[in-house]
C-alpha cells in the first residue's frame, strides 16, 4: 500500500500550523574533499539553533542516484511519488511558466521554425530567434480564435514558447493529451499533421490544425520564426489536491514561475506577489491567519550552485537564514527547513545526493545534532528517507494523523 | 519483491534459537530538548553490554510518520508488511481478548443496547453499563445454540463483547465476514437485520439472525442491555504460519490478551500462562528446548507511556533490563530486543517515532554503540529500517536464510 491512500484515510484537523521553508538546490559539495558544502560553510545561527532544538535527517529526492529536475523534486517534497505522478512535457512546460494547467486543458510545447516557399522546414528552431523577437511573436498569436475552444499562448524563451488548449463545452471530458508531436525530426520536410492516438485526442489534434493554419496566416512575413512545430501533448496531471489527501488549507509563497505552476497543480492557493525573500516573509506574515500549511520557496541557492558560483551559493544560504526568525517568531507548530534537491555548485547542475533536512517543532525526539549542514543530519533522528515522506512526517509532528489499527 | 516470499524460498533450518524480547511502545522522548528519553534515563546496564558487543538500529513500525495501533506493530515485527495484512474490526476484537480466530470463523464486535416495547433503540451503548453487569450477560449468551455452528461469545468491557461464528460443517468454505453492520448509528429506530454482501455471506447473517433472535429472548426483562447490535464482521487475516514462511517452531510468551491472540495467528504457540514478567522468564527457561523461537513480551513499558509517566515508565525498563541475564544464561544464538513502537509518555500516546533495536548473538557486525537507547541507536549498524525486515535480519543471524542466487 502507498503512503498516500493511508494519510488520506488517517488524517485528522486541528488548529496547528506547518511551514515548510524549501531553499531550491540547497544541498551542495565540498570543493576539496573532507571541506565544508556551501550550507556548512555558511554562518547560519538561526538554523543552527534549530537544529539543536530540532530533529535531522537526509532526503532522498527520487531514488539513490536520481537528480531530480525541480518538478519531480517539488512534488515528492509534497509528498506525491515523482515515479507515480509523471507531468507530461506540455503540462511542464506550461507550469514552468506558471500556468495552472485544468482539467479540460491541454498544454502543447511549441518551437518556432523556419519554413522555406514551398512549406518545408529549414531551421527546426528558428535561428535560435532571440526572446526579444520571439516573445511579441508569441503574443501575437493570441489573436487566434478556434470555437469552443479557449486558447492561451505563452512564451518561454528563444525558438520555444507553449499552447494552452481549454475545452470550453462543459460536460464533455475535454480534450485528450494523445497526440503524435508535428516536429519531424529533420529539415527539408513540412511539420507533420497532428495525428490522435486515441479517440478522445481527435478534437485535439482537429484544434491543434486550426492554430497551425491560423498561426502560420499571423506569422507570414517574418524571416526567421515564419512556422511552428507543436511537441509534447500533455494533460494535466490527475494530482489528488493537499486539502483531500491531508486536510490542509495550504498556501504557495514564491517568486519561481515552476514552483507556483506546481503548488497550484497540487491545490495551495498562491498567495500574494512577492518578488525578494524579504517580501516573501511579509506575505507569510500577512496570511498567517488564513491558512494551516505554508509553502515557501527561495529560488537563489539553486540559481547561484547551477551558476557554478561556491561563494555566492554560501551568502544567498546566509540570506536565507536570516529570515527564519521571522519564521520562528509566528510560532508555527510544525518548522521544517530542505531542498528539494542538491545543487553543488562544483557540478553546475541539479545532483542526487541526499539534501539536509531540519524538523523543529512539538513532539520532536532531539537528536545529537548541533548545526544544520549535510555531515551533520547523518547523525540526525530521521536518517535517510524518501522526500515523499516528509509530508506524512510534519502531520504527524502536528498531531494530525491518527492511529493505523487499534 | 515482497520479502517474505524471499525469505520463505531461503530459509534453512538448524538448531539455532531465536529470541525477540519486545518492550511495548520502547521508544520514547526527552521531555525537554536535548534531555534524555525514558530508555536513556534508565539504568540498564544488561541492556547496554549486550549494545556493546551486538548491533543497534531504528525500527520504523509501518512507514515514516505512521503510528500503529498494538495489533499492525506486532505484525511488523513478526516479518509481515502490517499494509499488506489488514485485521478486521471482529477479529482485532476477539484477538484481543485473546481468542484465536480460525480459519473458518467470523468475528463480530457486539454493543449491549436499550431497546423500548416497540424494539426501537434508546440507548445505544445500554448506559455504559459497567464490566461486572455486562460480563455476566456476555457469558450468558453462551446457551445460544444454533445447528452446523459453534458460538462463542467473549466479554469484552461496558457495553461491548465479541461473538465468534464458526462452521462446523467440513469442507465448505466457511461463513463470510462481509455482511453489514445491524447498529443503525440513531436512537429511535429498531436495529437493522444483518444483511449480507455477497454469496459467501447468506449463511453468516442467517446466522446471525438467529444469534439476535435467541439473545433477544434471553436478555428479556434486562432494564438496560435488553437488545445487541453486531458490528464489524470479519474473517481471520490470512496470514502464512512462522512455520510456513520461516521454519520456525514459534513459542509466544505474553500477558497481555492481544498480543497471545496475534501470536496465535501467525502459528506462534502460546506457552505457559505467565502473569509477571519474571513468570515469563520462567516459562522461556522452562520451554527452551521445545522451541526454535521465542517471542517474549512485555506490556507496562507501554501502560505507563500511556499514563504519561515518565518517571514509571523508566523503572519498568529498569525492571526489563533486570531479566536479561537470565536470558542471556540461555545461551540464544541470536538475542533481539526492541519495541513494537515508540509510547512516550510525553505525549501519552503511541507515536510514530522510530523504534530502538538491538541485535546480539553470532555473525553481529559490531558498531560504536556504548548503551541502548535512541540517540546511540543513530550510530547503529543496521540504520533506519521497516520493522518488517527484523524478521530476516534475525534469520540470517543465526544462518537460517540462505543465498539468493549464485
Amino acid at each position: 500500500m502507498e503512503i498516500q491512500p493511508l494519510v488520506r484515510e488517517l488524517k485528522v484537523k486541528n488548529d496547528s500550523k506547518i511551514v515548510l521553508l524549501v531553499a531550491d538546490g540547497l544541498g551542495g559539495l565540498p570543493l576539496e574533499p573532507g571541506g565544508p558544502t556551501e550550507l556548512e560553510a555558511a554562518k547560519t545561527p538561526n538554523l543552527d539553533t534549530l537544529a539543536r532544538i530540532g530533529t535531522l535527517g537526509s532526503s532522498i529526492p527520487i531514488l539513490p542516484g536520481i537528480t531530480p529536475g525541480s518538478g519531480p523534486g517539488h512534488l515528492g517534497l509534497f509528498g506525491y511519488d515523482p515515479l507515480k505522478y509523471p507531468i507530461g512535457r506540455g503540462a511542464l512546460e506550461a507550469t514552468g511558466v506558471g500556468f495552472k494547467v485544468g482539467p479540460k486543458d491541454v498544454a502543447v510545447r511549441c518551437n518556432f521554425v523556419t519554413l522555406d516557399s514551398a512549406g518545408r522546414i529549414t531551421d527546426r528552431r528558428a535561428g535560435r530567434i532571440p526572446s526579444e523577437e520571439s516573445g511579441p511573436l508569441a503574443i501575437k498569436l493570441r489573436e487566434i480564435k478556434i470555437p469552443g475552444v479557449e486558447v492561451f499562448v505563452e512564451p518561454v524563451k528563444e525558438h520555444r514558447f507553449c499552447v494552452i488548449f481549454r475545452d470550453l463545452q462543459a460536460g464533455t471530458p475535454g480534450l485528450g493529451g494523445n497526440v503524435a508531436d508535428t516536429d519531424p525530426q529533420k529539415t527539408g520536410v513540412p511539420p507533420l499533421d497532428p495525428a490522435p492516438h486515441d479517440a478522445g485526442s481527435q478534437k485535439t489534434a482537429e484544434v491543434a490544425r486550426q492554430f497551425v493554419a491560423q498561426a502560420q496566416k499571423l506569422l507570414k512575413g517574418q524571416p526567421k520564426a515564419n512556422g511552428l512545430t507543436l511537441r509534447g501533448f500533455a494533460n494535466a496531471p490527475a494530482l489528488p489536491s493537499y486539502e483531500d489527501v491531508y486536510g490542509l488549507k495550504a498556501a504557495a509563497i514564491a517568486v519561481y514561475p515552476m514552483c507556483k505552476g506546481l503548488a497550484q497543480l497540487v491545490g495551495m492557493e498562491l498567495v500574494g506577489k512577492p518578488a525578494r525573500l524579504a517580501e516573501e516573509i511579509d506575505v507569510l506574515e500577512k496570511a498567517w491567519n488564513d491558512y494551516d500549511f505554508f509553502f515557501l520557496h527561495f529560488k537563489y541557492t539553486d540559481s547561484r550552485g547551477e551558476d557554478g558560483n561556491f561563494a555566492e551559493k554560501v551568502k544567498m544560504i546566509e540570506q536565507f537564514d536570516a529570515i527564519v526568525p521571522r519564521v520562528t517568531a509566528l510560532k508555527p507548530t510544525v518548522l521544517a527547513v530542505t531542498g528539494d534537491h542538491s545543487t553543488p555548485a562544483k557540478m553546475k547542475s541539479h545532483s542526487w545526493h541526499a539534501v539536509p533536512v531540519l524538523i523543529a517543532g512539538q513532539n520532536v525526539r532531539t537528536d545529537a545534532c548541533q548545526s544544520f549542514g549535510e555531515t551533520e543530519c547523518l547523525k540526525g533522528g530521521l536518517g535517510h528517507f524518501q522526500a515523499m515522506y516528509l509530508m506524512p512526517l510534519l502531520l504527524a509532528h502536528a498531531d494530525r494523523l491518527g492511529k493505523f489499527g487499534a
